[in-house]
């Protein structure tokens, strides 16, 4: 086991109607608050009138229209309108795309510099940043309890990932009610975002911390239970509540404790699919895990394969390789039997620009220094394997 | 799933060497440290040492002796020094009874009156405390990581439990080698005391906390695989490491995210166990667990230990009355393949006050609120039925 530092300040208010006590708890931060959504989905669900009632008496700018795959240019946006204002903190109402968005902005405020020089370098992310309390409405990509956040620049087609300890978010609500609008091809895309968290701590050459492989185990597994049910039955509140609270623990440091910690690859490389492409996350990551694991499978990774193979799916063969390569099938079937592409044609994808993404998935992820190392051949083989 | 909230403020410091980095971390909490520790064995195997060596430049004050089952008249003693020797945070260097004295301690600085007063009445106890820092040397108690403590009163006979969240520590230091000195007969009274928590929160009425349930057979994996290993070979770092964080984690709050969290019956009856014959509480809870567990099984309860069966002792049996037998037979064998009694007989225990432990136990630990609602007739059967 290697050693590790474990740290998560955010504090987890969960469950029915949990945002009528945020006004209450936001009183230690100020009066001037800055509210933040995405396409208006939150309007129409009557989630930002909870938020807003529950903020009353408190000084609210409002500012809507963060997009999926958030852009650079609302981030500037955010960090203008959150000066001008005099905010003293953020509330993001939404996803992964508009917390991610607020983290951007709630550093931001204290950059002299244009934000997107902080995603080239994160290293010159500030110190400091303003409180952050998030609402949370997709179970996805985890922001709500760690300080990744992701952000799109169109102008060069990058899509940047930045982590900076000072922008964890103090407090996040998540009531599972607030998903059952989550339509279900963007539950699919949330789950399987989900697993490929797990999967990337998971595979790491490290098997020493037997405790964390066996949480990832019990997060996939309930995945796997759920995952299915919340697609067929978007109001299951079971199974939505079991994803959402899997979803938070998937990529809030947890699994990693004692992990090796290599570099991401399959993120990597979508960040660059959905960056040229625009397509939703989850779904390039379904896209791109079942090929990037036939594409590793070799002596070095059979074991953990095999592992996966009987701890997940509940496969045993004495071949290690044709449980391994089961397991690998039953990954790739179980996000098809979620509404999700198996490849990127059928994601719609016309051109490809295997190249110019292998090289900035090698660039920006630092591939080589993942689970299985990846050159850019490498990355254009799985790129054209699930073509 | 039930509402929850969540909030883990201890930073974790884990693995080799890592208690070098005391000194430095400790700075923000003042200049006068008292440093509490046991009888005696941190000096023997050097970890006291390397302690009072990070804390080089601190004003130190030293208070060891602390006792197993660790007494109010030490808790008592503690906040006197304290006092005289206006101390700004303390240091708590052992297993779960010093940092419990500790956390006693801590909080009693600023109560007063009677420190046993707060054990009868949790809600008098303080609502700040001094800073708490530990440096942990056996996994069990898993009170590094919450706001638990259990102090024992030999003038009543009476061994009581108190939470206050103001005690949960700052950061606790937990280097796995520190643990290779504790005996075979520690180590798997300690494996013990880890599976007991996890099966106060996994027997629940609440089976919709899925993900919470599958975290609970991970944790109790880690400690199957492990316990035997760590009694085998003291210095094994794989299972130390492990047996470490599966004791954090088992009783951290994290089990216990959206499950009913009703009262802990066996952690009741063994607190009077100890409280009347000094037995070692892992102990305790090794012969009264398979014990309740073969107690409580029926109709309601027979589906949550044939999932127990399957998940954890991979067995699968149509009958589920024979799966759950199977399953207590080798939870109960487990224990003993430990070398930790099955019986109280085996324990030494010669006398029986069993009505007297039983009122005391269905008193102080709402025994009647359990997962299995105990009245103090079944309480006394069950003391019977291990004697």
């Amino acid at each position: 086991m290697q050693n590790f530092n474990f740290n998560l300040p955010t504090e987890i208010v969960f469950g029915k109607d949990c945002v009528s006590s945020l006004g209450k708890k936001a009183a230690p931060y100020g009066k001037n608050v800055l509210v933040m959504y995405g396409g208006g989905s939150v309007k129409r669900n009557g989630v930002l009138d909870k938020v807003l009632a529950s903020l009353e008496g408190y000084n609210i700018t409002e500012l809507g229209g963060v997009e999926p795959n958030p852009r650079i240019t609302t981030v500037r946006k955010g960090i203008a309108v959150a000066k001008e204002k005099k905010i003293d903190f953020i509330v993001a109402v939404g996803g992964g795309s508009t917390i991610d968005c607020a983290k951007a902005v709630a550093g931001g405020v204290y950059f002299n510099d244009d934000p997107w020089l902080f995603m080239l370098d994160n290293s010159l992310f500030p110190t400091k940043a303003l409180p952050l309390l998030t609402v949370l409405t997709l179970a996805a990509t985890g922001s709500e309890m760690n300080g990744n956040f992701v952000i799109t620049n169109w102008e060069t087609n990058d899509k940047l990932a930045c982590f900076s300890p000072f922008i964890i978010p103090k407090i996040s609500f998540m009531d599972p009610e607030f998903t059952f609008t989550v339509n279900k091809y963007q539950t699919a895309c949330g789950t399987a975002d989900i697993m490929s968290h797990i999967f990337e701590v998971y595979f790491d050459p490290n098997d020493e911390a037997f405790v964390s492989d066996k949480l990832c185990e019990a997060l996939l597994l309930t995945c796997i239970k759920y995952g299915p049910v919340a697609v067929k039955d978007p109001t299951d509140y079971e199974a939505r509540s079991n994803l959402m609270w899997a979803g938070t623990l998937a990529i809030n440091k947890l699994l990693n404790c004692g992990k090796q910690g290599v570099s991401w690859a399959v993120h990597g490389m979508e960040h660059q699919l959905s960056a040229y492409h625009d397509i939703t996350h989850g779904a390039g990551l379904a896209i791109l895990t079942p090929a990037w694991m036939e594409y590793v499978l070799c002596d070095e990774t059979v074991d953990k394969f095999a592992r996966y193979a009987e701890a997940v799916w509940g496969i045993k063969d004495d071949d290690k390789y044709a449980a391994a390569r089961q397991a690998i099938s039953r990954t790739k079937y179980f996000f098809a039997s979620l509404g999700l592409p198996s490849t990127q044609r059928e994601a719609g994808i016309k051109e490809k620009y295997f190249a110019e993404m292998a090289e900035k998935a090698h660039r920006f992820s630092d591939t080589e220094a993942a689970y299985f190392p990846l050159k850019e051949e490498d990355i254009v083989k799985i790129y054209e394997k699930c073509y």
